[in-house]
């Protein structure tokens, strides 16, 4: 956050930034599903919904897992919530009390761990390698769980790695949890951000598994503080009375615009958004790897790369920090995903257009022929 | 919650239902309000804003206490969060660690209660009667403090009481808990909604405080999920590094429709709209003490009267389920708000047109003919 602040000050002082460290899509939101959020506010829907979320809402993504992925889910089950940040919270408080364990992956998403610790539970992360997708595997959870181990959380596809969680691997997990007597989460926020490859849910596989998903990414509606869970029938109940106290509701008008979110009109945008992001993965990878970044694992989905560079430095952060000081460009650092091996490892986003993509690579190169 | 849900269910079979269980303003938002959301939206202001809110937002809010109560508030000090929920959840988690206890007034709003519970905060509410206001007092607080309590939380004007701390009570607290090194979190959401009596913020009296405010109440945007909170300098920083991880920023519309909320034009309004809720109070509060219920200490703020119904029924959980079921009126059992006497004790909520108070008003004199 530091290198955050940073770029932010060059830029206020007139420099060019080019920004590969932002986890945001640079879109602005769908039209359609804009138009809708403006027509919610001329219809004067500015009174709080229940908070588990309108239920035409939580039908609506009830339906789009049936027509997305086969998969029948009650909208009973479907929390809608003040973005993925409520879910992950929620879900968190409901399966863990104080000092219980969470298990997470290292490198990971540093929100997820935060949140757990703020909330006083307990966290492990585990370290991951490129040679196993950057994800937990069933083994390693089974060998790591110990008494006090409550539940895991996984991320598909994953902020840093963009890597996902092959299907087959995901149901072991599912089953290692069960065999434990615990719970998996599995956050799929960057879920529809996947390229090459068919999309899945764990849904589709458990109905005792806590899916955490958002209308940020895929959907673009970073600004509307939206998302929602999909949760085993027997938490119903719990969720909704933390959620009472926790948040009251979710944002009215932002339920009212993700309605939109699910129609052919968004769906056609939000489509050929997707398919800009695979470009800009496509120039971005070999480029990286013509640097001299090792990249072992295909990035399938978001918007990430977690690139190995210990053939180029093993001091991420100080490389990153003078990167950014010397030719303005923005990445993020190993570290702030975790501790292992994060002194040789970068996130790149390719959150920006090809343009200033190739341009930022330029720019790295430049750097690197002059260290 | 389960009278409410009846309520709902009896409105869902066509029964009428008079609702004088509702903590939030029938209008809807302020329509200059409303226009700067859909001028945002048009504008497409769909990303991400910082963690603690739009700069010109702080900047406003800042410039409201200036102008409204003479005092000086830096915008560093202004943290705009999601909904005063956002805002309380940040500062029990920043004052608080597990298992440190908060000090809270029994009858209070059940929500301060149970975050802090899920937080893993030990909470100690403490008896307030009608001839303190419903309010804590410094002698109480110096009194109850032990090793272990860090912080106490109160409410003016108060929800469900209507009452307010005088301003000479409110500099005793400040000065009972400096005394015992503590911290003091003062809750201001229904400011600007008091009747009778000049309006004030702990913020004049001390900069060692936490203000949790809202736009829900007093500016009437329930449904847009805004609040903020002014801090003590030394914790700016590390509320900004929580309020990234636990919500990431709050709806990014709704900031900028917030920041309409200080125009005249807005103004002019919610001081229309706050002398109609005057104008509702001061039909409901005769008429439920001709009805024989108690009201020692004359609410002064909110939209809630905290009625003592010992001369009627010791039951006020079965009475008010009761008349819901015979008459069709709602109103909320004390049992809601805590466990002190809360048998003897019903919240009127005036949040409704006098019209449907006097309508509520027969029909309870309908029931107490009956019983």
């Amino acid at each position: 956050m530091d290198l955050l602040a940073r770029a932010q000050e060059m830029q206020a002082q007139g420099r060019e930034v080019l920004h590969l460290e932002v986890g945001e899509p640079d879109y602005a939101t769908a039209q359609p599903i804009i138009d809708a959020g403006i027509a919610a506010l001329c219809e004067q829907r500015t009174h709080y919904t229940p908070a588990t979320g309108l239920p035409a809402l939580r039908q609506a993504i009830a339906e789009y897992y049936a027509r997305k992925f086969s998969v029948e889910i009650s909208s009973e089950r479907v929390i809608v919530t003040s973005g993925a940040s409520g879910a992950l919270q929620l879900a968190m408080t409901c399966l863990l009390d104080v000092g219980d364990e969470v298990l997470l992956s290292d490198p990971g998403y540093p929100c997820n761990r935060n949140i757990a610790q703020l909330l006083g539970i307990r966290t492990r992360a585990l370290p991951v390698t490129a040679a196993d997708q950057y994800q937990l595997s069933a083994a390693q959870l089974e060998h790591e769980w110990q008494a006090g181990t409550r539940a895991a959380m996984v991320s598909s596809p994953s902020n840093p790695t963009g890597t996902r969680i092959e299907p087959q691997a995901m149901q072991d997990l599912l089953a290692a949890v069960v065999k434990n007597h615990g719970h998996l989460i599995v956050d799929e926020i960057y879920q529809g951000l996947v390229y090459d490859v068919a999309d899945y849910t764990a849904l589709q596989y458990s109905d005792d598994v806590f899916v955490v998903n958002s209308f940020s990414k895929y959907f673009g509606m970073t600004g509307w503080r939206l998302g929602w869970m999909v949760v085993p029938e027997a938490f119903v109940k719990v969720i909704d009375r933390m959620a009472q106290n926790l948040f009251l509701a979710a944002p009215t008008m932002s339920q009212y615009a993700a309605l939109a979110a699910f129609t052919s009109a968004s769906e056609t945008i939000l489509q050929q958004r997707r398919q800009e992001f695979q470009q800009r993965r496509d120039y971005l990878l070999p480029a990286l790897q013509a640097l001299g970044f090792r990249i072992a694992s295909s990035p399938q989905g978001a918007f990430y790369i977690y690139a190995d560079c210990s053939a180029i430095t093993d001091d991420a952060f100080s490389w990153s920090y003078n990167l950014l000081e010397q030719v303005g460009v923005a990445v993020t650092p190993g570290i702030d995903f975790g501790d292992y091996k994060a002194g040789q490892h970068l996130r790149f986003a390719y959150t920006r257009p090809v343009a200033e993509l190739q341009r930022a690579v330029q720019l790295i190169q430049i750097y690197l022929n002059n260290t």
